[in-house]
């Protein structure tokens, strides 16, 4: 009997796995999982298996089949509290403990979890999805199918702060966030609304948790910004664009399309040409990898260039 | 017919941008925005202009005027759960779901947007604002007109654990935070509460978003701290320092006033000079720039050094 | 009279502090705390002092007298809102706001601060703490006496996409996340639940505040993780690691015990030495540190490798 999906590491004896590579293979032959979707090509293994043609993609087919929708609350839940002037269509789900303020809107088949904010002027398009303590805080829209996580923060104030000779004066932001469709926000992301205009996320653009997104950032179509990013202010950014953990990107920057960037990379300037990039500043990837192998060897670089330096004064002060 | 202020990219023909630089009148001209404040040296322009002498002031002025205050529910809320034995001026707007504490007090004009948690024995000074889902834990203290974001959290404990042999013991916070006046926290923000005494925020400070400062950490006066940054335990910082985004303190670390750090810059020492510094460890801002010319073409610098090393080969093996 | 504990810094004339080092008794005797806890050693001091052989040691001790426990709001608070399919025990605490969904079990002693959210089929166990506004998604096994921080995410989705020739799709994440006992997660701080199978993460491990640990990954026992860390997908971790801040590992790496990270090392391999690392890369402590030294005097050691260039140049046009 299977039960659930399952890593080729797994102990569940009624997990089902895949393997394609040698090592996940004999990973999956000595872990404790009970069965295991092969390539067509194994003949013979020590446990049911499953061939197929394209492992990965088979086992993905099951993952859909045990997803499941996130929870709904049917209707508005008694506890929310919804501005008399916000429009709810009737087939979205308020849950508990939600909020609705003034002149927002609410779409068809939206789902607000529970502890939602939705604040003034905003709209959330159909599909969409708010999970638990997610804030919309002000004049933010979202696409249709848009997947907003827990405590995500949308449409806080930009970081825009002047020095007047006594003290730091903050930069009124009257501008908005906007999302385009099927755009997924990880847990604990900011995006910040704009000074003015709007930051505009295109669609499909998918953000992981911890991420940052400063005012007035454009960003194309189709995006995935890992854990910890940080995108600064008014910086904008192609679509197709892959942006490892931690990376960041300086202020009033412009990178252009299918860009990649490594955990850690950091963009400070215009990066208009597609590849991949490493390092801070970053550079393209291959002279990354290879300065990482110099940078912890430098200490005997420092030796071979002090041998050099005596040898010289050696043959120098010959006759 | 001007509606609101607007970027030189814009595509608002009913947006009023400003422009001073070349590259951004140039960007005014071509974007759909449609109207411009421009230097006043700027004699003819293919739109509808208004010449000041500082544009980027006249437009601040401009946002100012556009700027609504958040949203205030006046009053307490049906909904707000208010111990009895804390004390919430009159005039301050307690939003629904907010909960407040045994011992607190809420000061005149604060206003607790929705879902603020007010912990025990914390004082909220007045005309401060929490944003929805701001946490103060417990034992914290906010100066006058303070702004706190969106799931922000001040007053965790701070992160102390010993070693018993066997496992980690966490060391009791039993301190405090304490904000003074006009100070800013972005929206997930963390400031911890002291093992003992006080972390001290001086006025006038402003956090960026996803911000963390530990515990026993002192801050002067008037500084900035753009996303992403952490400041470890027990550090101290002066006055009006400003620090780029994922920049770092070690812990007990002593920084003095008028530090300027770029983003990704790391502090692991005593820094007292004024200054601009870049880099981890940090160095002076002169010397990162010219390091990181350096760093990606290190590959061609060993090659040099291979070079040099086969020709001091070649003299020494001459006769 | 001795009112609370306190830094040797500390300006509380009621405060006692305990200082060991030099330059901790230095800082006692000028500063204003009222009395000071000092070695066995000291013979005479201008303050008040207590001797004991481990002045740290009693100071713990002080912190725990005055340590007082979370707040509790004993009993299910008639705001909270429970479905009827979970299961409370009669001695948890499950304060005002706190929403606890389908099959969720809570068990003895536990602590629901406030706005907490309990998901589908999570399970808190006994004397497990959930601070304001923390959320355990769905699918999340708590341990014993866990405590959780303000506004922490646990159970996110894994962020595993796929491109299918036009779009990023999302891989459904159909597990779940497992803590032990004695796990301590900070404000802020997510950690994803698997895509199969479970995140997770062993007894006794700390996390402070906005770290990031991501799905399927699997830790061992009784690590310390501070502030801003990133542990990327499916990577496995030993026991008693230690972590220092902004610190990131890779996805699918594998780090054996007893390994200690510096601030922002960087993890992109598999680790299984013991011992401490710097750098991102990172390399042997040790080794970083000599790193640290040479890079700042790149510039330098580019004028040093000019001439000699330069001077086998000459040498080389010697006759």
């Amino acid at each position: 009997m299977i039960e659930a999906p399952a890593t080729s590491a797994s102990n569940n004896p009624r997990g089902l796995a895949f393997a394609e590579a040698k090592d996940y293979l004999a990973e999956a032959e000595t872990s404790g999982v009970g069965a295991v979707i092969v390539p067509e090509s194994v003949d013979s293994f020590p446990k049911p298996i499953l061939r197929h043609k394209r492992p990965r993609a088979a086992f993905g087919h099951l993952l859909h089949l045990f997803n499941r929708p996130y929870l709904r609350h049917d209707g508005v839940h008694p506890t929310a509290v919804v501005d008399p002037t916000a429009s709810v269509d009737a087939s979205a789900a308020i849950g508990p403990y939600c909020v609705v303020e003034a002149g927002s809107t609410i779409g068809a088949k939206v789902n607000l979890m529970a502890f939602c904010y939705v604040g003034e002027n905003c709209h959330v398009g159909e599909g969409s999805t708010l999970m638990p303590h997610a804030t919309l805080l002000r004049d933010v829209t979202l696409g249709k199918r848009c997947e907003i996580g827990p405590s995500a923060v949308l449409g806080h104030a930009g970081f825009g702060y002047y020095w007047d000779g006594e003290k730091q004066v903050h930069v009124p932001q009257v501008g908005g966030v906007e999302l385009g469709d099927h755009v997924d926000v990880g847990a604990l992301t900011a995006i910040d609304r704009a000074t003015a205009d709007t930051s505009r996320i295109g669609d499909g653009n998918k953000f992981d948790n911890l991420v940052q997104v400063g005012h007035n950032v454009t960003i194309g179509k189709h995006g995935v910004f890992a854990s910890q990013v940080g995108v600064a202010g008014s910086t904008t950014i192609g679509d197709r664009i892959m942006v490892g953990g931690q990376a960041g990107f300086a202020d009033h920057v412009t990178v252009g399309d299918d860009v990649i960037l490594a955990g850690r990379a950091g963009v400070m300037g215009e990066l208009m040409e597609p590849g991949m990039y490493g390092g801070a500043p970053c550079m393209p990837i291959r002279t990354f990898h290879r300065v990482n192998t110099i940078v912890p060897d430098l200490p005997n670089v420092m030796k071979r260039i002090k041998a050099l330096e005596k040898k010289i004064e050696e043959l120098e002060s010959k006759p």
